[in-house]
């Protein structure tokens, strides 16, 4: 039977003025927050590492418990009509129990970002400048259905020496419980205060709308979910937010390009996986090789069952291969996450360019191409956090570029763009080392 | 005469329904905006420098009609009532004329962040990756009444690849527009579109409404002013804001620092100029040394003119050297921005950094000590933008810091931190070069 953390939630559950306890409960939390957040600044790589192995342990031993909290919720959704994808998502499989509990010791063994100092160098007055990395201070993580996100986003959040106040879906409230039990134990047992991590026991909308604006407490918020919360959140956040929008993803094929690095690419980018953001959504081909890669390209996406929805001249070359709707206006501007790509035959890489920058969502963009000099100006012009040359958009990720893990993927421009790893979770503040000078 | 270069201002002139041609008035200078970004992105850096070099000749060229403008605004403000502290800011002197254009030469001369990539390394799948360092896109600097920021802020915009859209003070207006005309022939005469720089011609308060909620076209907003002007910025403003809010500087004397460094350090951080950000507002010192230093600086301070305020101990030290009233809580979250200056006795270390975290504005923080350990703590624990040790706090700015230059000090936790250079008005996206990758 799990105990309930939080000072004021029994007041709370016995309480008739809802919308005023609600309040007091989260910025209790809030205060609570920014107090331990001082002291996990202060806390070494060593005692970090150690709450990480920690939590491991606790999960490990608690797997039962674990089990059967999880499974209250899958019933509680069954009741509740959830379809199978949410259910889905919800269930602990022993696979998803693994990889959650080798997740901690992976970011345990991640280099600890805070105190690092770079670029240090001398100034003409004698002073010495470098910058060092701190943590940002409080974050606030709201997501959706996942319970698993509580124990990524706790252990990346802890590593970078932040407070966390987690904010997890009503629909996972059982297996949520559940896990922030184990982390607010493993912490315990590592030294620190068990408020470095909290979670938000209350389901209530009105406990997000509280988060998202307690400023003097929370310094960074990071939704992750849906197009739908996520747009909530930015709305009404007046604390800065981490996000990322739509995942409207372009796949270029260049006139130049390598035909089957071309086809790989393509191919990959939109089957490997449906449902994420760095998925391609829209197809555009070079004019010159459009005959050539089109065809043979439409047969291996409807042999995956995927529909396309085409430019006129797209509609033309595959007449005789398969059957291909007329993209709309819309259509460019669509993240589909599902078996659907729009494709446009364009001029050349300056269309190609153009295209992106109006209707992508500056995510994630390739160019397939052999020639340099297309190479270079698809890399600068193309305003997107990760553009590539002959990858797979698919690739765009924390664990494949090196950070790690990846807390989520941010189309800001301000802060972290791209995949969001420790180092997205850091500030960096100047310091400076003297020896008595002063202003002249 | 100067010619009024929006599309929009003389149809607003002559219109009744002012708000709604704000409106329409500000979205034209926003698309604009947008459109010049994608052109300032593509530019090279000679031509990016070319234009600062032409700006800086037609300033020169141009100094009597520019003196000729700034006078109608001298004249103007003398007849509004403006103060003499006002009008000295308003007002070209040849020494600040001379280092306007001199700053467009050093700018100039800066390297161009664009385009810069960093930390490529390979990846086991073998794509290699980077980050490539990109402009924000659109900048709008809202400022008061000093119109050489019409030039500092374009020129650090301008070399950072963006597009900016600045909006002065009323006061200036003339001067503004004569600057604002110089630069976009600069930048015409370098072959860039005139519209990389605009200045909006409407002294209304609406313009700024309008300004700071165009997402759309504008990515940040840089406000250079006092706390109103910042405050309501940040308070209304849907596009995230580069600011600095107070900055209540301290210096610790830590009980083992070097005597001397101590008075110079903090007599400089106080004395050398008032009403800057910079400018050490609260002296905390160490008990077992507050008798030894605190009367030797308190008569430094009182020749200088400087009011003390203190806590009962340094009130009992100072009792028998000069008239010290009691602060109250107030006096250690004030901003003075003037001649007086706010002592608190210490414990030590413990009880300074405390202090600092509680009342400071987590801006510019120094310690005076000879002790190793104590330094490295305070460098970790303060949560300022700048943290220093045996130097100035007058020293925490972009020259002195070697960024080059810089468009202000910012207490942000996100993004730039500390003064802001180029550096801080650029993003970075991540590049990947492959050969074909595919996500497994």
């Amino acid at each position: 039977m799990w105990r309930l953390r939080s000072i004021g939630y029994n007041r709370i559950l016995g309480s008739s003025g809802r919308n005023v306890d609600i309040k007091v409960y989260m910025q209790n939390m809030g205060a609570a927050a920014r107090e331990a957040a001082r002291a996990i600044n202060r806390a070494g790589t060593r005692q970090k590492n150690d709450a990480l192995h920690a939590i491991g342990d606790e999960i490990r031993a608690r797997r039962d418990e674990l089990m059967l909290e999880n499974a209250k919720d899958l019933a509680a959704g069954r009741e509740k009509g959830l379809n199978d994808a949410l259910l889905d998502r919800l269930k602990f499989t022993p696979a998803g129990f693994d990889a959650m509990v080798e997740g901690l010791a992976q970011v345990a063994a991640l280099n600890d970002p805070v105190g690092e100092i770079s670029e240090l160098s001398y100034r003409p007055s004698g002073i010495q400048v470098g910058r060092m990395r701190t943590p940002l201070g409080v974050i606030g993580i709201i997501y959706e259905s996942r319970p698993n996100v509580t124990v990524d986003a706790a252990s990346l959040c802890l590593k970078s020496g932040n407070a966390t106040i987690l904010r997890g879906g009503s629909e996972a409230i059982h297996s949520n419980r559940a896990l922030a039990k184990c982390i607010t134990t493993g912490i315990a047992a590592a030294g620190l205060p068990e408020t470095v991590v909290q979670l938000v026991m209350m389901t209530d909308r009105e406990a997000v709308g509280e988060l998202i604006t307690m400023d003097e407490y929370v310094d960074v918020i990071v939704p992750r979910g849906g197009k739908g919360l996520i747009d909530r959140i930015t709305r009404e956040s007046t604390i800065p937010v981490i996000k990322h929008l739509d995942g409207i993803c372009h796949v270029y094929i260049d006139d130049e390009a390598d035909r089957q690095k071309a086809i790989d690419i393509a191919f990959n980018a939109k089957c490997q996986r449906y449902a994420v953001c760095n998925a391609m959504e829209s197809l555009l081909v070079a004019s010159p090789i459009a005959n050539d890669v089109l065809p043979e390209l439409a047969g291996l996406y409807v042999k995956e069952g995927v529909q396309l929805r085409g430019c006129d001249e797209t509609v033309r070359i595959l007449s005789n291969v398969c059957k291909v709707e007329t993209a709309t206006e819309e259509d460019w501007r669509t993240e589909y996450l599902g078996p659907v790509l729009s494709v446009k035959v364009v001029d050349g890489i300056a269309e190609a360019i153009e295209h992106i920058n109006t209707y992508g969502s500056k995510h994630t963009d390739t160019i397939v191409t052999e020639n340099y000099t297309r190479g270079r100006r698809f890399l600068k012009d193309v305003d997107s956090s990760s553009v590539l040359v002959n990858a797979s958009p698919r690739l765009a990720d924390g664990f494949e570029y090196g950070l790690g893990a990846e807390i989520g993927i941010s189309t800001n421009k301000l802060h972290a763009r791209g995949p969001v790893g420790l180092e997205g979770l850091t500030s960096q503040k100047f310091v400076v080392f003297g020896d008595g000078q002063i202003r002249q």
